[in-house]
Order: structure tokens, then sequence, then C-alpha cells
């Protein structure tokens, strides 16, 4: 069991952080998904991908698609990830899941596009929370975020592509002097039931 | 930053197991949930349930929902998770969001059901991913399954309710023996770009 240091580090602890200072390497951002990229999903479909925006040119393309209150902070965090997914994840399978080189089967044809979709949105997102916590463990704060527009930011980041953008998460050394009271969490027995 | 234990234990040894032992007491189950239960979401709406199924009437009920492949691991694990989410997450947010009271406007109403139907896929596999890196934190190996039929779980579990499974997860002690070799990850060059 992890101690008690490393617990609070990367839960009991850990913040959402609003302002953000310092720098993220891109050693740091490397660093991050041999970390995160260990995290499992359906047949080890890995459908995540992420776009690191660091330069001033991409915050800018990203800018009009945040809301009113997301862009001060993002335009100054050292580094905003867009997490995202490829609709079309499957055509890695026979690569990415030896046991079985048929998998990809499942997933190729129209009537199939529904479960694609949930597919990718599901384990991108359970992918999203591997992400959070190994920057956590690295000594990265993050800024998760899904006040924005996503038909925006795939039309400025993934057109004529097959990437979808999920949410967004600034990355960089947090302000603990900006941090919000943290919110109330759901209680075991409203949350949890054990049969 | 942690240290190489730590990160072993979560993330570059853990492993998807197929075999467990052991037990995994109540205990064991709250001190997973007040982990994870810290783990970001939209609007801190926490939209994520889960049953843990331990019984072996309840284990019964589930088992003519799993493919045939997933059968024997779960009805012998001491305890399967079902992941689950409440698509009427947004009545709670009232009291989870005190920032805003009036955020739980923006899903009520017919025509936001795709939308509450996706944030909540979203936040509650982000919530898998908090569940998954818990338990591996507390010492509790996982073995997490999309190999189901989802809506023979709802009707089993569900039915009548708001509630909706994501994914299923066995939890206790796994058999390093009953391992499958390690499938390959994507290169941080194939996932990921910094622009």
């Amino acid at each position: 069991m992890l101690d008690d240091a490393a617990l609070d580090q990367i839960f009991r602890q850990a913040r959402t952080h609003n302002a953000f200072s310092g720098e993220v390497t891109d050693a740091q951002l490397r660093a991050l998904w041999d970390l995160m990229k260990f995290g499992p999903t359906t047949a080890n479909s890995q459908p995540a991908r992420i776009v690191f925006v660091r330069s001033r040119e991409a915050k800018e393309r990203l800018k009009p698609a945040l809301n009113p209150g997301n862009v001060d902070k993002t335009m100054s965090a050292p580094v905003t990830a867009i997490l995202a997914y490829d609709l079309e994840f499957y055509q890695h399978l026979p690569r990415l899941f030896p046991h079985n080189p048929a998998m990809k089967d499942a997933y190729v044809g129209e009537d199939k596009k529904q479960f694609v979709a949930t597919v990718a949105l599901r384990n991108a997102s359970l992918q999203g929370g591997y992400f959070i916590i190994a920057a956590r463990a690295l000594g990265i704060d993050t800024g998760p975020m899904s006040g924005f527009n996503n038909a925006l930011v795939d039309e400025a980041f993934f057109a004529g592509t097959t990437w979808r953008s999920n949410f967004l998460c600034n990355l960089g050394r947090g302000d603990p002097s900006k941090l919000f009271p943290r919110s109330p969490r759901l209680a075991f027995d409203e949350a949890c039931k054990v049969l």
C-alpha cells in the first residue's frame, strides 16, 4: 500500500488549480505518457490522443473555444493538454491486441459507429483519469476543464481527421492562493452498495 | 514526485489480473471510495455509482450477462464491482457544486438527454480511472472488463432506476502465474503531439 504522503499527493490533498506558473518540459510530457500508457483499456485499445498546447500560436487557436471563465487561466498556463480520442482507434488493434487479431472486426462498419464512439469515450476518459493521476504523481499540478466548445476545438485542431476532443487540462505549478474551497464529495452510502 | 516503488505499483508493474483469491473487506471498499472520490469531475458532478457484488446470490444474478471468457474469473473473484453512473447525477449539483447552484439547469430537460449521457459517461469513466489506480494504491489487484452485456446488467441490477452500467472490475489478490504477457503500448509520438 502506498504511504500517506503519496496518497495525499495523488488523491487526498491534490486539487484542481485555477492559476499556473512555471514550465513543463518535453521530458515531463514524455514521462507523463510513459506512466499513463500502462493503464488498462478495453482490448488494450488506447483510444486517447493528446495535443499538448504550449506555443503562443496554438494557444491563440484554442482561445475562441474556451468558456469566458477559462480563458485567463488557460492562456497563462505553461501547457494546456487537449485530451482527445481517435474514432479509428481500432485500426491499431491487430498490433495492440495480439491475443486476438480478429478483435478489430468488432468495430468495423457503419452499424458499429455508435458503439465505437461509446468505447472511445469510455476508454479515453479512463485514460484521462490515468493522465490526471500520473501528472500529480510526477509533481505536475492539473486543472481539468469541460468548459469549452468541443466542436470549435475539433475544427481548429482536428479538421479532416478522426480525432475528437474530450476535455482540456492545464498543466504547471498551481498557485495554492487561488484555489476555491474544496467542494463536498458523495458519501460511500450515497454512491456505493455492497450486495 | 512519487518514488519508483509507488509508480511501479500504480502504473508500471500493475497488471490486469485474470485469477483472484483472498478477501476484500468492507473496510477496504470504503477506503477505496474515500480515495477515488477526491478525483476531479465536471462541476464536481461525481456521476459514478458502484455496486460491489460479493454474495453468491448477487454473483449468480451477474453471471448471465458475462461473456463466456469472463465467467470463471468473475464468479471466483472475492468482489466484482459494477462501475455504473446515475443519469440523474445533476439532481445533486446544488449541494455538490455550491459555487454555482444554477449549474443544475444546464442538465434539465428532454433536449439535454444526449448531453447528460455524454457527461455521465465521460466523468464516470474518469472516476473509473481513479477507481483502478486507487485500488492498486491500496494493494488491491484489479481486473477491469468490458466483456459483458450492459443491457442485461442494467435489467438485473438497475431496473426502474436511473443507474446504468459502465464496466466491471474484479477485485482481490491476483495470481501472477495466470497473467497474459503485457501487450504493447502506443509510443509518445503515435499518441501525442506538442504544438
